[in-house]
């Protein structure tokens, strides 16, 4: 089940007892501000049909929505039909901020999104692939949030940290176990960020792969659907799985390392230790490797291998069928395991995906079974380089998500009759 | 969280509002129906302990499963403690049973369960390895169920008939839209055995390794684990994987077919028409070729070869040795993917785990991320060949342990003063 069915039905169960109760009150309100954030403004009709509470619950809900600061509601456009136009109602974007944080191979980011996936800020920076020290970009980090701040925005406005890394994490206390492409071991990075961020708010720390996969579902190729294979590669490849509606994560959250996949027994070594991981065949070093390149042009000598395929060179084409090639056989891998409706090709992957898309298609067509491969369908991701950092964010707001009803600004104080 | 757990959760979210409804009532009498099912028979204060629900409470659902002929209560043995002992709650296993049937390669198999998890009676019978026609496999298991079907029980006791296949299946209607084992595709098998079965209840039907897994959740290996990867081998490798607590299937429950890894591209082809499965590397006919045998000497000659080990056969134990190292190999692809706490070898695998586990360990040090490897252990099943039929018995006990209000017998009529 979706996140928004599984609201629905808790809710349905709840509400069958007929009982107004505070957890009742504080799924209700939850229910109203995911439907605002993942679709943006709405009329209190449309908010009947897609939480199933009544008119006057709705009221009441958005009313305390309203007075605690959460959300505005304004005349809507008419909309050509007869009667007054129905107001709408908002996630004000500025009352409670996320910021989002990357750490990939080749880039830091940061950016500042509102309540509703309003952006407000965002920033890229280039940095050089050496390894660097986990001080220098935890330093790096901490800069580029103060320069992108909003002026005049109070830091309290921040309600949650998010961090993408391209790692493996232990999401209960972010620590990043093991990042190959940025030699990390063991780096306790939400402690670390802790020290040197001038915000304080809660951090949360995943993999840079599932998070992209939680924006792309929240906001991309794959809203609305419910099984999703997301699959990310730039030097490493990694993968999101939603599988139900919910992101498989495994015991600890190690879960997802798709691109530790075997598939080549006479392979090359791989960063992880082991020889012949998927990652090595599809990654971009071997691309570049079978293109001609050296191994570490990184994004400019992908670009680079495009542009000669678009000129014909049949050593660009060669290169991109083989790494299509190796991507269809692991993804028909992961097809028969998974059974998923849509996989989304993100970073690299998605890139090269107008190359190699018949090629994908053809190997899939041969090497997974025929009944999972008749449902699926393989898209590029929508949110492009982007995606784990605003998946960064959206983590950060799901606390307030879940329980909005403990961000509401107390009710002014009403005095009471004495007498009463 | 574990099936149990998801229990508590919804019912301490409805108990919280303290309201006595037909909707809190219908979950309690199941959490309680399942505290029986999978633990035997418990005290009342057992009961009150790990359904978390009031003493009194207990007793009125308690007395309502007693009153509708689903369970009993009988004097415990004393306990060496001073006071009356506690009497203890069964469920009747005449009450309602389950028949498990299965249909492996070599075997056809059928047991009638009671509730409560009692096998009154199972039989499994050898069948040779031609592709037999669907005809002769629905009229042989028809036949079984006849035959163990256990004298004097009437057959509406009966509430469901659950099938394990060692194929892939559309649960959703019983398909089994692709069997290469048995050379089956898209056999209509629920449809097919209602015609023949003398039994009227609902039919379901699995993939053997789901049921498998299901099994050996509830009543084996992996009981209390919420992360487990159940992988079975005979001539095919099938999967059955649990993921917090719960099945992984699939958008349209195809999910799970581990064997169909692509392992190795210079392999040899696999009956599901791709090349290096997974399948094709630690399956049976793998491990009999590396001996010396003939591909299709069945559990026979797998039996012969771990002779030929235990006597110290170079060959028998290199056939063992290179089949270790490629299930440790696929293993630590799936370790990456799925970071589960405990993987359950099934079926021919589970049989040769004490000649390979060396071996096994070993490959998974090598071939698995760190992070996730040391979390994981390797055991084999503990409900033996007959996993997935007992598993197939639990799928058809489901809709009962779900809603057993649905099954009580109607309170006998209490006549009414007229004057009242």
């Amino acid at each position: 089940m979706s996140e928004r069915f599984t609201n629905l039905a808790v809710r349905s169960q709840l509400s069958a007892i007929g009982q107004r109760s505070e957890t009742v009150r504080r799924a209700n309100l939850s229910a109203i501000v995911r439907e605002l954030h993942l679709r943006g403004p709405l009329t209190r009709s449309s908010l009947v049909v897609r939480t199933g509470l009544t008119r006057s619950a709705i009221r009441g809900l958005v009313g305390e929505l309203v007075e605690g600061g959460l959300a505005s509601e304004a005349p809507g456009a008419p909309l050509g039909t007869p009667g007054r136009p129905s107001s709408r109602v908002r996630l004000d974007p500025d009352r409670a901020v996320a910021i989002g944080l990357e750490i990939s191979v080749d880039t830091l980011a940061a950016a500042v999104v509102g309540l509703g996936g309003v952006v407000q800020a965002r920033e890229r920076v280039a940095r050089p692939r050496a390894h660097l020290s986990v001080d220098e970009i935890v330093g790096d980090l901490a800069e580029l949030v103060g320069r992108i701040w909003p002026i005049g925005l109070p830091t309290t406005a921040a309600v949650g940290i998010g961090v993408a890394v391209v790692g493996i994490v232990r999401r209960s206390d972010g620590l990043v176990t093991l990042a190959p492409n940025l030699g990390w071991r063991d780096v306790p990075l939400a402690e670390r960020l802790r020290g040197v961020l001038d915000v304080r708010a809660p951090i949360s720390v995943a993999n840079d792969a599932d998070l992209g996969a939680l924006a792309e579902l929240r906001r991309g190729a794959a809203a609305g659907y419910e099984d999703v294979l997301f699959v990310s590669g730039e030097v490493g490849v990694g993968g999101g799985l939603i599988l139900g509606g919910r992101p498989l994560t495994g015991a600890a959250g190690f879960g997802g390392e798709v691109g530790h996949l075997p598939v080549n027994p006479l392979g090359v070594p791989c960063g992880c230790g082991s020889v012949g991981c998927w990652e090595t065949e599809v990654g971009e070093r071997a691309l570049l490797l079978r293109a001609g390149h050296a191994p570490d042009e990184g994004r400019d000598g992908v670009e680079a291998v495009l542009r000669e395929a678009d000129a014909g060179s049949p050593r660009a084409l060669a290169a991109l069928e083989n790494v299509g090639r190796w991507l269809g056989r692991g993804l028909a891998g992961l097809v028969n395991i998974f059974n998923p409706r849509l996989i989304v090709l993100g970073g690299l992957l998605g890139r090269i995906h107008p190359y190699v898309d018949h090629t994908l298609e053809d190997s899939l067509d041969h090497f997974a079974l025929p009944a999972p491969r008749a449902l699926v369908r393989i898209v590029p991701a929508r949110l492009g380089v982007d995606a784990p950092l605003l998946g960064a964010a959206e983590l950060a707001l799901d606390p307030l998500l879940a329980d909005p009803a403990s961000w509401l600004r107390p009710r002014s104080a009403v005095a009471v009759p004495a007498s009463a």
